[in-house]
């Protein structure tokens, strides 16, 4: 096969991206990133300017690419790390996005699930009830919300691409949860008080480019998957996806924008939540169908049960086993 | 393991539905079946008594026990086989079909492609534009719709299995395809004259259980499938069902369910399309968008292109290239 040459200026490229039947250099891969973000932040009105954006920071690529995006883009954007105390795996991703936010004059806000509500994403995982992907995910979710509030942020922004976004309506749609569907779009207003707005300017992007984003600029980023996220649901959603995408290039690109540009306005109706706050701390959290009942949110109700059953281990002797 | 055990009379069990975390005895799975196609056509409204049913007859395991079940059921129900040409496949099939007919003292209508419209399907195969299984598709729904009309049907029933709707759900989802998914129902209504109700009796039923269900009932069926249908895309999307079923069972179950019970009706807008009748052959089909253009059907725009490639290539001087 002939060496390729890049799309725009027929320099040797560095990447291929098939599904839009291209390949760049490597000025020219960083001038389609750029593009593809401004993009998706016109389409869906992300941004306004002067707004102060809280970039959702992991450590790895696409938090730290989406990072670097925004402030060269000109963006008020101060980092939010999350600890989820797995140990040496969220030790490492803390500092290098410290080490992001210093080489590039930013501010990271760092806020320790442990410290500030009292359990860890690795004691989640060993309770029963949700997975910890899913305790992670919705206390990912509530911390940002919250902490943007707190800090008078306009926006919260994830680094969710197009893989992941990909994947997410995938295991949706194989349920048709119509109403978890309806709330999947790359920009969440604040449609009331206690609500900040979220944004996904990378859901244009694919993973490997994001990778290929932070290689190219010299970004450290931290490499391994999370630890406890082994042969979690989404990942084989991933490796079906890959597959499909390997078979015929543009698969997911087709189905995410084909969903948001002729699905999703279908399905709205489906999102008929009637909101309220929650009666512990005060955020927004569903209306429950029982008007005896107190509404209490997700957050609370997951906290509340977790906490309980540190307790109770606490409370039980401790009687070890000495196996065989 | 122990040997598995029938759900419903405790005797050694002969087939594992691991979906609905159930094995059946040989008699108990024949229970099972009629109340899977009873629930189907309850739930829809199917069939009314008396109605005369045209049965699309390929010769396969799907099409063959669903005559078989309706006959039971006491329906009045014919078999249309539509001879596609192709070769030794489509002769065996025809027979199949026959000596199902003569066992059952049921009658086979009998309707030959290339004798009535001009081609085959092997020679769709050959003439660019879409492709054999689009053509094949195509003339089979114009075909069945026709004959129905003319012998006075009320209903032409199709062996579409649940593996079969949830593989054409699939690759419509993954692109979005909304008009035709709102059209994706186990009954379509005959919404004007010219057409005629369409119904799918099995869609609860996987494939390995009408496989099944012929084989313990004695029924002989073609087990090949289609020499033409090789690598074709909705085969790639069984097999990626079929993996994720194997993961995960129940995926299919609640893939197709789900859409039925949740999407269906808010997609159903998307199915806007205006009828009126084909100028060409007089049958139902989509109002032109520009109002001076003459309605013509798909069938008869495939079949015109078909014959017109035909036309040419009998006019062109054969020349033969030795090769190398």
């Amino acid at each position: 096969m002939a060496r390729m040459r890049c799309k725009r200026c027929r320099q040797p490229a560095v990447i291929e991206v098939r599904r839009h039947n291209a390949a760049f250099c490597r000025d020219c891969f960083f001038h389609y990133v750029r593009q593809q973000v401004t993009r998706a932040i016109a389409k869906h009105s992300m941004l306004a300017p002067g707004d102060r954006v809280l970039v959702a920071v992991s450590g790895g690529k696409d938090s730290l690419a989406l990072w670097d995006l925004l402030l060269e883009l000109g963006c008020q954007a101060d980092g939010l790390y999350m600890s989820l105390g797995i140990g040496a795996y969220s030790e490492r991703s803390r500092e290098v996005g410290q080490a992001f936010a210093d080489a590039h004059g930013a501010k990271l806000v760092v806020c320790d699930l442990a410290a500030e509500h009292g359990y860890s994403i690795p004691e989640a995982a060993g309770s029963g009830g949700r997975s910890s992907c899913a305790v992670c995910g919705l206390s990912k979710r509530y911390v940002f919300n919250r902490v943007a509030l707190e800090g008078g942020y306009d926006v919260v922004a994830t680094g969710h691409n197009l893989d992941d976004e990909a994947a997410v309506l995938f295991a949706n749609t194989l349920r048709w949860d119509t109403a978890t569907m309806a709330r999947q779009f790359p920009v969440l207003e604040a449609t009331r008080p206690g609500l900040v707005k979220k944004v996904k300017p990378l859901y244009r992007l694919a993973e490997r480019e994001t990778a290929a984003y932070c290689v190219l600029k010299g970004i450290d980023y931290v490499v391994e998957e999370c630890p406890l996220v082994a042969g979690n649901t989404q990942l084989r959603h991933k490796e079906t996806l890959n597959r499909m995408e390997e078979a015929s290039p543009g698969t997911k690109h087709n189905f995410l924008f084909g969903f948001l540009d002729r699905a999703a306005e279908l399905l709205r109706s489906a999102d008929a939540a009637e909101l309220t706050e929650c009666s512990r701390c005060g955020m927004v959290t569903q209306l429950p169908e029982d008007p005896d009942q107190a509404p209490v949110c997700a957050f609370c109700r997951s906290r509340e049960r977790l906490l309980g059953a540190k307790a109770r281990e606490r409370a039980l002797p401790v009687v070890r086993v000495n196996a065989r």
